[in-house]
């Protein structure tokens, strides 16, 4: 990707907090222009290097999750497919986890806030070291990526939809093609949340939440029929976490949520057992690093939900 | 692996259907020792090379998913752990996917039965070619893995449970070390449903479904807590998949079951127009080598499920 083909740098302070049509744009761009987003933390900046589990608490949720944007894509029309191709990611070296009470997989679990601070080399994007215990292999990407919906008035931005937003997917990395079913004259395109690093699922609630520039092409297409979000990859996902192969809990149940949960709480056990860290440490580990894949959806009346956590993390 | 090890082959004569703490053992093995186990595929013969769709309708049911065992294992007590290594796989070189009505992620879609037969080079484990449109990598795994439950008795061996069983795990390949809680004394240890081939979900029903015998040394631990099947792998567990990327569809729903129909059912669409073939086969090729994954389940209300199909088939 070379930086000439970029024609703006979109700021963070044309940033927004959930999804409305109303939205003046920020910019508009023709089909095949790229932009660089500045993109802020999910935490709109409330939490910083400096930030203790003290400051969990106080979190203003008004400001949580902004997205930069929206970007007027010229020509595109409800019922085309914006197709993204997310070119490059300049990541700030400076994220954090935390548990926020009420929210993630095992909310009713874990009611106390817990955070990590992390440190990495946004250079190097070398393993980004987890409280002394673990080394979590980077891979960014953004959290929130998605189009305005047609339905007037202001949406959360919590939940994802068929128009993408807040997917948390974490294959969405540099080199992967996005394409998003369009709802509104210009698509309204908006992007944020960015990642240093999330295991799929997302367990905890948070990922490592890191600032950073994203660099995407923006074009439209209109041979192809979507119901929601679609994608590709250039190539492997998961290189980065697999070579040293996986522990893995599994999740036998009669209900996929029932399934996730258990798997991931056995895994808990597991590291709290293995590594002697707090419950806390093992699921926020989990949430950046370990994946949730369904292994069987299909033998009556009990599905099995796995949770992979990577070796290599201890290695 | 060395064969010198294998102390005895368990032949297929030894099979039974459903899980029975009654069932007299067919062999008492010593902690550590390993066994060959022949296993009859899913159909417990009644498919075979010169089978045709014709031949779905009449399967007996009660003939389905035959695993052989048990094993008694000296020693194994309740509350205990069973260790199992599984060492190697011993294809057949022959394998049918089917679609079978009522079964399945789409059961509601597919109505109508549908069957694939494959010829695979057993030795060279070769991908495999389906129909003339793809290649699917092989990777040779047992679908049923299990020990009896405490509770009397006979229990349909359809569905896993905490003891495993019917768990389809794809990556219960060569190499990987399962454990199971045991419930009964001599553990008794069954294993079949021997499959070449399947994708993470096994969605329509069936994977590759391909008698051979396979290679398990059986050890007892009392060190681990585990309330379900836990597995550790050797190393990765995708490469033999990964490496052109993939094409993903998502899922984006309040509910897990409905956002994986929403992402196989997105993808068969795809391939049909893509790749011209049936949405039969589209279901089929799905089911042996596409990969059901959460990417997202804290962004309430909804969640994302994605369903990865490896661009390396279409090479």
């Amino acid at each position: 990707m070379c930086n000439d083909s970029i024609i703006k740098t979109i700021h963070s302070v044309h940033h927004h907090h959930g999804w409305d049509n109303a939205i003046e744009p920020a910019f508009l761009v023709e089909r095949g222009q790229t932009l660089e987003f500045e993109c802020l933390d999910s935490s709109g900046g409330q939490l910083n290097r400096s930030s203790s589990v003290a400051d969990i608490p106080g979190l203003d949720f008004n400001k949580i999750n902004p997205v930069t944007g929206p970007i007027y894509v010229d020509g595109a029309k409800p019922g085309d497919v914006l197709k993204l191709t997310i070119h490059e990611f300049k990541p700030s070296g400076f994220g954090w986890t935390a548990n926020i009470p009420g929210f993630g997989l095992l909310a009713d679990q874990f009611k106390n806030a817990a955070l990590n601070v992390w440190s990495y080399d946004a250079s190097t994007l070398a393993p980004a070291a987890f409280s002394g215990i673990a080394k979590v292999p980077l891979k960014p990407f953004a959290g929130t990526i998605g189009v305005a919906p047609a339905e007037k008035g202001s949406h959360s931005v919590v939940p994802p939809r068929r128009v993408g937003g807040n997917m948390d997917i974490r294959d969405l990395s540099a080199g992967t093609t996005l394409y998003l079913p369009i709802e509104v004259e210009g698509a309204l395109f908006s992007i944020g949340d960015t990642h240093a690093a999330q295991g799929d699922g997302e367990v905890c609630g948070t990922a490592i939440e890191s600032p950073m520039n994203v660099v995407v092409e923006l074009d439209v297409v209109n041979n192809l029929k979507i119901d929601s979000p679609y994608f590709t990859t250039s190539g492997p996902v998961t290189r980065h976490l697999d070579s040293k192969g996986y522990q893995v809990t599994t999740g036998v149940a009669p209900d996929l949520m029932e399934g996730a949960k258990s798997a991931v709480s056995q895994m808990i056990d597991l590291l709290v057992a293995q590594h002697h860290m707090s419950p806390e440490q093992a699921y926020m580990l989990c949430s950046v690093c370990g994946d949730l894949r369904i292994s069987e959806i299909v033998d009556m009346p009990n599905w099995v939900v796995s949770f992979y956590l990577p070796n290599v993390v201890f290695e």
